[in-house]
């Protein structure tokens, strides 16, 4: 994987996320748009299916970049349903890039599924003990790269601090922070404040040399003080949840008090424009997706209710970090912080 | 504690809070002029500080009422420094109603001080193997008791069990909810889906006599499915004060968006009363405090930030749980409920 082809080949799993194939397909046709040929897209799925499609919606994409897989893992199947066969389109993805066809890898399809036959088929970079998924959120200032938020539960010290030397080499590259600063996600600033694992997670982190901020709690999340958060899987999938049913409780409650009167209609009318654009920033489609961390290759995982929009930026996501090299950027940092204690 | 004498009193904290004595002061008797003789309540903390305020404010608060506490427990204190001594006016308030000289104990003090007196001083419940703390979340249908939201970390199956107990008594009783409904926060719907503590309380909860719903997700807290949500303190702290520092956001953004433009001032000038209105449902104050559930007694915990208001409603909420025997339901309910398998 050290030495690329010119041209950054990016496999997309036509057939992953609630309106797939439709938008996958009118995804990577914006993506192509935008790629002055620094990217080519294969397009991994039913070959017939897609073909239909194309057609239909007269869509001007290369048809020798069609790659045909004939079955397709459902969003409610078993993470490890996609490891049972080679025909899905998850398991060819992986094997386009093992075989140096593709060098990225995106889905919008069964999270379970892509991070199983990710970190399976690619393998984990060595130093990693388990991979994580991150999600970028908004804050009052900069953006700030949380993980992990569900790739893994009971989660070790150790698993915590390899999270944030990914975060740290991700923010650092992609985003240009320079000495990304690092929170760790807990319940009280001091650093003998959390459960067993954050107050052990804190030693190493203090330890080490990346250049760790101390806790942070919940209500610091959005506050921006640091550029990358880390925390056990389980935590960090409920917050994300319940960031997203708080801004379904927002949106309810206004349209029920638009409803109540016209003078309340006509008051959220004129609002609305600007509530949109507070709450647009906590819209996933327009980051795209975010890598898996820590798997030898580069798989983003994306929204299963992505839009084409977020089809794109998820492409255009793959590309970056393929050119950043966060793989390899990921293997020097875990060699170069290596702790002496673990 | 079976035989409780005809007036209820209640022993409150006056120098816990960070407005505290001022505003304990003007609580306590803001929630005098609505007892109605029902109840009565102690004023405990440094009695010189306490008569001062009451002169120069012209309260009307009778002086007999007054119990002296010659030390105070500072918001930064360890939680142990109040068992140090018995001067203090959380050591004052819980020898109170070890005495029985008064039923329930009022505090907007230091939340771990106030948690550590309550449970040395007063005991557990027994059955009841960690003391937890609920909230009330405003929720799209009725309200919900979160609890844990911080007495524990690294909570056993068992504990969420007992919390699941201990809510369900709460809200049948204070809220007039028939038979509870409970929900496991998780990372999934299916029973199989979370980490290791989880899916085994899953299991205990549905082998249990309890309402159980299943697991909820972190976008289902507002939704309002369930009445009583169980979780381990970690996640329920990060999550309450996530929702906190998400309110903080949109606030400030709103400001921001104001100062942009004179139209956007007058737009959101107009909306302005019907965002207060949908956030208002997330201020604490309007609740005040709830039950450190599973001491062997009535504690209600408040906000730091408490105001006036709140300090008034936590003593009515601290009445009501005296009224309801809350404690012997709990005690009742752990027992009928004993699960078999633990």
């Amino acid at each position: 994987m050290d030495s690329y082809p010119q041209q950054c080949v990016i496999a997309l799993d036509a057939m992953g996320g609630d309106y797939a194939p439709l938008v996958t397909i009118r995804g990577a046709y914006l993506a192509l748009q935008e790629s002055n040929g620094k990217f080519d897209i294969l397009l991994v799925g039913k070959q017939e299916e897609l073909l239909k499609i194309i057609e239909k919606e007269k869509i001007d994409f290369p048809l020798q970049n069609i790659v045909n897989a004939s079955e397709t893992i459902e969003m409610g199947d078993a993470p490890t349903t996609a490891l049972k066969s080679k025909e899905n389109s998850l398991a060819v993805c992986a094997e386009l890039i093992k075989q140096g066809k593709a060098h990225a890898f995106v889905s919008a399809g069964n999270t379970g599924a892509v991070m199983a036959i990710s970190t399976i088929r690619l393998g984990r970079i060595e130093g990693i003990s388990r991979p994580a998924l991150g999600t970028i959120v908004p804050t009052l200032k900069n953006k700030c790269l949380v993980l992990d938020v569900g790739a893994n539960v009971d989660t070790k010290p150790n698993n915590l601090y390899e999270f944030a030397v990914m975060g740290s080499v991700y923010m650092q590259e992609i985003f240009g922070v320079k000495s990304p600063k690092v929170g760790l996600l807990s319940i009280g600033e001091e650093d003998s404040k959390g459960n067993e694992v954050t107050i052990a997670a804190n030693k190493l982190l203090r330890e080490s040399k990346l250049n760790f901020y101390g806790n942070v709690e919940g209500r610091d999340v959005l506050k921006g003080e640091v550029d990358v958060i880390v925390c056990d899987g389980f935590v960090g999938n409920v917050v994300l949840k319940f960031a997203e049913g708080f801004l379904h409780f927002l949106v309810k409650r206004f349209k029920e008090s638009a409803e109540k009167s016209f003078t309340n209609k006509l008051r959220i009318g004129l609002a609305k424009g600007i509530l949109k654009d507070i709450l647009k920033v906590f819209d996933y489609q327009e980051y795209g997706g975010v890598p898996l961390f820590g798997v030898n290759g580069i798989t983003i995982i994306g929204h299963g209710s992505s839009s084409e929009l977020a089809i794109k930026n998820m492409i255009i996501r793959a590309y970056e970090t393929h050119q950043h090299r966060i793989v390899e950027r990921i293997k020097d940092a875990i060699q170069s912080f290596h702790l002496s204690t673990t």
